[in-house]
């Protein structure tokens, strides 16, 4: 058995693992249960419990993400974005755990596609965010909804796969 | 950096954060990886693994509170009843992250709107529960459902966004 | 208040809990906040963060169990399996917290249902999988999909309930 290698802080009392290459803004709060490696966290940013930010996630300011969430590498969230909880993003269009020669895929055997939260959008809980989009300014996502095409500014979407909404049922999930 | 400021009792051999103000019954049994504050927590209730309960949830006696699953301030679950696996409460119909001046939402900012699963109710693991609703006695909420209504004391509903179903397929999240 | 008696080596640093009875192959990589009792975890196979394995649950060789997922008694996972993030297993069909005298459910009071997924095949992204099914060879289950019967080996399926699709697709989720 093996763990990965990375200098990190953990912090016991709070069971947080936050790698030593992670840039923290100013002010920013981690809630429990944190893992984090290689990221960067804007200012004043919330960050809930049993989250994973991996390498490469850039997330701004003033965002709160919210417990059970998932932000991969290829992640960009801009400025005061709200991420719900137990949102997956992804970055790998085809998974695949091995090779055709049957080895364990690595770093190079997949490609990432990146994905977008533009300022002021709100992803409602349980979402989740397939590879290559862009989610526009202020938009939201509703909860439970499997996000496959961008979702243009300011604009509601819901539902499997998620199509446009009237503003009323924003939350409304469907 | 910072942390939430709360007393609270960090079990390091099992993983469990626990807020000085969360009132347990007897026999309430904790799995690992348990971050829970300022909630009840009723006698003989199980919680799982990565499970978070917020400040003023209640949950009654005998209840089965599966892992990765999150319970929200406003969330009211009576005796009974069964919560699966990743299954996330929502108590905020228009999530922001930030107020329009840009500032960070505080808890005054928004409107927590309460949900009530009655006795006996079975919610199927990765479920949704948008805000607002009553999920009545003895129902069943399928599997990967997303719940955006009131669902009528021993009725079965599945889907998304979820409407009634057969009782036959009542675990067959569809 | 109490915790399941089991002997249990706990890596403080790792923010890992690993039961005594787990076999673990070779060169097995566990990343932060895992849970394991009762398992076995096949050679070279890596398992993410907030991952929870129950008692019973077989990993064959050279899978990659991907953060947040939830992985139960009576899922088989044969080798090279990519399993996503979120991803729910599920083993009860019918899921009660308490039997009808009231007694909260123990293990004999309800029935395992395997499930089973064969060499190669990935799991998308917080997909649900009921239980009593067969996850075929080299399949693909789409981010976000309920998978409610049997997938054959080679095919993709997406959306909820999960259908099947064209290959061109296999990532979209729906």
């Amino acid at each position: 058995m093996s763990h990965p290698k990375r200098n990190a802080r953990s912090d016991r009392d709070n069971f947080i693992r936050l790698a030593d290459d992670v840039e923290l803004g100013e002010g920013v709060r981690l809630f429990s249960f944190v893992n984090a490696y290689g990221c960067r966290i804007g200012s004043h940013t919330q960050v809930g419990a049993f989250v994973e930010i991996q390498r490469g996630a850039v997330i701004g300011e003033r965002c709160k993400i919210q417990s059970h969430t998932f932000i991969c590498e290829g992640v960009t969230i801009e400025d005061g974005c709200f991420i719900g909880h137990g949102v997956m993003f992804i970055n790998d269009r085809h998974p695949r755990a091995v090779n055709p020669d049957g080895s364990l895929q690595a770093r190079n055997d997949w490609r990432c596609e990146p994905t977008h939260v533009r300022r002021g959008a709100s992803i409602g809980s349980g979402a989740v965010i397939l590879c290559g989009v862009t989610i526009g300014e202020g938009a939201l996502v509703g909860a439970g909804a499997v996000v496959t095409r961008d979702v243009p500014a300011g604009k509601t979407v819901a539902g499997v796969p998620a199509r446009e909404r009237a503003q009323r049922i924003l939350s409304g999930a469907v």
